[in-house]
C-alpha cells in the first residue's frame, strides 16, 4: 500500500462507523486540505478534483465561508421567527424558475427535498404511485429508498412505485429504431401508468433527474420528456424534477437541467451544490401545490433555512453570477469535451462522449458495435487517475461510465491536466485489457 | 400591531413560502441577532430566550463559530475518503454511552436519523411494526411522519405503526390507582404488541423520546420504560432511544435522557443541540446493527458528518464540558424550579412543574381537581410573555403546557428575570381568567 493511506485511522474508521461505510478507491484517499479546484492529502500531496461538485463555486470559496462566518457570528436560529435572509435567498432563487414555480420550502438534504416533494405530490393529487427510472437514486430516506430502483433494498418490495428503461440514444432498445426510440420510451411510461391503474394505485407523479446523470448523462430522445410528462398529467400525476446533482447553473446554458426541455415541472428538488458544502436543500414548487400541503401537513424543518444556510445560499449565488461561472462552464466545458472527443478517437475503449456543460461522461466499452461495458477497465482507470493525482469516479448501471464532474471554476489548464492525465491511463489500461 | 412587525417582510415571506409556514406568536418576532440567552429584534429590542435547546451552549457561541470558520477554511468534503475528524468525533461521543453502542451514522437532521434508525430496526429485526406514543412528534419524512401520531396526516393511514396512551402519572388512567399506573401503561404496550401478531405484522421495535418531551415531559410511572422494553425485545423489536431533543446533558446529571432508567437501547438518534444550529444529526447504536445495516443499504449522506459538521459538533463538547454546563443545569435547574414551585403555590393555574435538568414543564388547568386543561391561557401566558420580552412556547395534547427550554448557559440572574415576568404574567392571565 502507498505509505499515504493512514492505517491506524483507517482501523478507528472502521471501529466508529463499521467496515461498510463507502470509501472511495482501492487506497482511500486522507484529505486534510482544500482549495479552488484542488485537494491536498496528509503528505501534502496535490489533487485535482474532476468529481466533486458539491463544491460549486470552488472549495473553500472565500465568499461563502466569510459569509457563514459573519452569520454564524450574528445569528443562527430556525424559522418560526421572520428573518430577511429567507425572504431574500427564495426571492433570488425562485428569479431563476419560470411559470408560476414562485414558492420554496428549504430542507438540509436531498433527501429530504426529495421526501417533501413525494409527500406533497401525494397531498395534492390523492395518488401513491410514483414512476421513476429503473436505476434511480434519490437519497437514503425510506420512502427515498424505495424509488432507488438502483440498488436500495427498499425498492425491491414497495407496490406504489414502477420503473421505465433508461432512456438511453446510445444503446437504446433492441429491435428498435433509432427514430422509434421517443416512441418507444414513451410507451414505456404508458405502460407503468396502465399497470398501476390495473392494480387500483392512482398515479401521483414521475420523478427523474432531467439530466439522468446517475444512469450515465444520458442523451435523452428528442421529445420524449415532453411526451411523457403529458401522459403522466393526464392520469393525474406531477413531474418533480430532480435537479439535487445538476442544478445550479452546471449545464452553463440554464440555471436548471429541465430549462432544456419545452415543460415546466410541477416541482423542482435540488441541493447537492447550492450551499458549497453546508447541509442546505429544498425545493421550488407551484405555489397552489405548497399552499395546499403546508395547509395539512405542518411542515417544520428545525434547520432548514436558518440565516446562515440563506446566507451561504446566497453567496453560493453571488459567485455564480460575478465570477461568471455558467460562461465558465461552457467555455472550458467545450474545451473538455473537443479533448475527450480526441482521446475517443485514439481509444477505441471510450464508446461514447456525453457532455452537458460542466458534466462529462465517457463511456467505456469493450466492444464498439456490442457496446459490451468495460467495467474492470473503468474501475482501473479511476484508481489509476487517483494514482496519479486527478479525482473521478464511475456512474451508470454497471459502473462502466468514467464520471467528470468538477468545481465549476475549473479552467482549461486543468483541463489540459485531466486530459493528459486520461490519455496516459487510458493507454495503460488499453494495453492491459488490449482492446 | 406593535411598530416591531415588518408587515412588508412578513407579506413577502407569505409570497415565498407561503401562509401556512410556522411562526411563533400572535405577533410574530422579526429577529436579527442573538448572544448567549439573549435574541435582539430588528428594533434593538432584548429577548432572554428560555425556548431555544438548538443553541445548546448558547448563541452564536464563539468557541463554536471559531471552530466552524477554521475548519469551513481548510476542508469541506463528504465522508468517501478518509479524515480524522469524523473518526474523533464519533470516539467522543460514543464514549458517553455503554454496553456495546460503539458505532454511530451521522445525518444532518433529526428527521433524518430517526428514518435511518427505522430502516435500521426493520432490516436488523425484519419487522415493521413500530409502537409510539399516541401523541408523538419524530420530524416530517414521510415514514417518521406515519410514527407522527401528534398530528401527522400520514399516521393516519399507516397499518405498521400501534400507539400506546402518554405515560403520564399527573393525569393518570381513569379507575386506575397510582400505583397500578406502570401495571396499566405496560399492559397497552403488550396489547399493541398482540394487535400486531393478529394482524400478521412482525414487532420491529418501540421509538420514544426517554423524557416524552413533547407529550409534556412526563413523570413516567417508575419501573414501565425497563418493563415496556423488555417486553418490545421479547417480542423480536429494538428499543430507539429519540433523544433528539432531549440529549447532550441537557437533564444536568446524564449526557443521555435514557440513562436515567436501568436499560440500554438498541439504537439512540440525536440532533438538534448537536451542532448548535449547525445542520447536524445522527445515531448511534449496537456496532451489530450498524454493520448488518451498512451490508444491504449503502448509506451514504452526503453533507453528513463532513468535517466542517465534525468540528462543529467537537466544539459544542468542548464547550460543555469547559464551561460545566451540566452542573450549571443541575444548579440553575433546580433554583428555577423552586422559583417554579413558590409560583404554584401562588397560582391555582399551575398544576403542576416538572423538570429535567434544564427543562421544565409548568401544566396549567382550569381547576386542579378536574385537571381541565388551560388552553386559551397558556396562549395568552406565552404571548404575553413575548411582550415583556421573555420567550417560552407550550407542549402537550392540549398546548396547555408551558414549555421552558433555555440555552445550557441559563444563569440565576436569568431565572429571576424569567421568575419575575412569569409571576407579573400569571397575575394578569389568572384575573383574566378568574381561576
Amino acid at each position: 500500500m502507498p505509505s499515504n493511506i493512514n492505517l491506524e485511522l483507517l482501523q478507528r474508521r472502521y471501529n466508529t462507523m463499521g467496515k461498510s461505510s463507502p470509501l472511495f478507491y482501492e487506497q482511500p484517499l486522507h484529505l486534510v486540505r482544500g482549495e479552488g479546484v484542488w485537494l491536498f492529502d496528509n503528505e501534502g500531496k496535490r489533487y485535482l478534483d474532476v468529481y466533486n461538485n458539491v463544491p460549486h463555486v470552488g472549495h473553500c470559496n472565500p465568499r461563502v465561508v466569510e459569509a457563514l462566518h459573519q452569520q454564524a457570528t450574528t445569528l443562527n436560529i430556525h424559522t418560526r421567527y421572520l428573518h430577511d435572509n429567507i425572504v431574500e435567498y427564495i426571492e433570488r432563487l425562485t428569479a431563476t424558475f419560470g411559470d408560476g414555480l414562485s414558492m420554496a420550502m428549504l430542507t438540509c438534504t436531498g433527501s429530504e427535498a426529495n421526501e417533501l416533494a413525494m409527500r406533497m405530490a401525494r397531498h395534492c393529487t390523492g395518488g401513491q404511485g410514483m414512476i421513476v427510472t429503473d436505476f434511480a437514486y434519490h437519497g437514503n430516506t425510506e420512502a427515498v429508498a424505495e424509488i432507488g430502483t438502483g440498488f436500495m433494498p427498499e425498492a425491491k418490495h414497495t407496490k406504489r412505485v414502477k420503473s421505465f428503461p433508461i432512456p438511453d440514444s446510445y444503446r437504446g432498445i433492441d429491435g428498435v429504431a433509432e427514430d422509434k426510440l421517443a416512441d418507444a420510451y414513451v410507451a414505456c411510461i404508458q405502460r407503468a401508468i396502465d399497470e398501476f391503474t390495473e392494480e387500483g394505485i392512482k398515479v401521483a407523479g414521475m420523478l427523474v433527474c432531467p439530466d439522468f446523470a446517475n444512469e450515465g448523462l444520458l442523451n435523452v430522445p428528442k421529445g420524449f420528456m415532453e411526451r411523457a410528462t403529458a401522459l403522466v398529467r393526464k392520469a393525474g400525476g406531477v413531474l418533480i424534477a430532480d435537479e439535487v446533482q445538476v442544478g445550479f447553473g452546471r449545464s452553463g446554458k440554464h440555471m436548471w437541467a429541465h430549462q432544456w426541455y419545452d415543460l415546466t415541472p410541477d416541482i423542482v428538488t435540488m441541493g447537492k451544490p447550492m450551499g458549497n458544502g453546508h447541509p442546505l436543500a429544498g425545493l421550488v414548487a407551484r405555489a397552489d401545490m405548497i399552499e395546499e400541503f403546508s395547509k395539512v401537513a405542518m411542515y417544520f424543518n428545525t434547520f432548514g433555512g436558518n440565516p446562515v444556510s440563506c446566507a451561504v445560499g446566497m453567496a453560493v449565488l453571488d459567485a455564480l453570477q460575478e465570477d461568471r461561472l455558467m460562461e465558465n462552464a461552457l467555455s472550458t466545458g467545450a474545451y473538455v469535451t473537443r479533448g475527450l472527443r480526441r482521446l475517443q478517437e485514439k481509444y477505441p475503449l471510450i464508446g461514447e462522449v456525453r457532455e452537458l456543460g460542466m458534466f462529462f461522461a465517457v463511456e467505456l466499452v469493450l466492444d464498439r458495435t456490442t457496446k459490451a461495458p468495460a467495467i474492470v477497465e473503468a474501475r482501473r482507470v479511476i484508481n489509476l487517475m487517483r494514482d496519479k493525482g486527478v479525482l473521478i469516479s464511475t456512474i451508470g448501471v454497471t459502473d462502466s461510465i468514467l464520471k467528470l464532474r468538477p468545481p465549476m471554476p475549473f479552467q482549461p489548464e486543468h483541463a489540459d491536466l485531466l486530459l493528459a492525465t486520461l490519455d496516459e491511463v487510458m493507454d495503460i489500461v488499453s494495453r492491459e485489457s488490449a482492446v
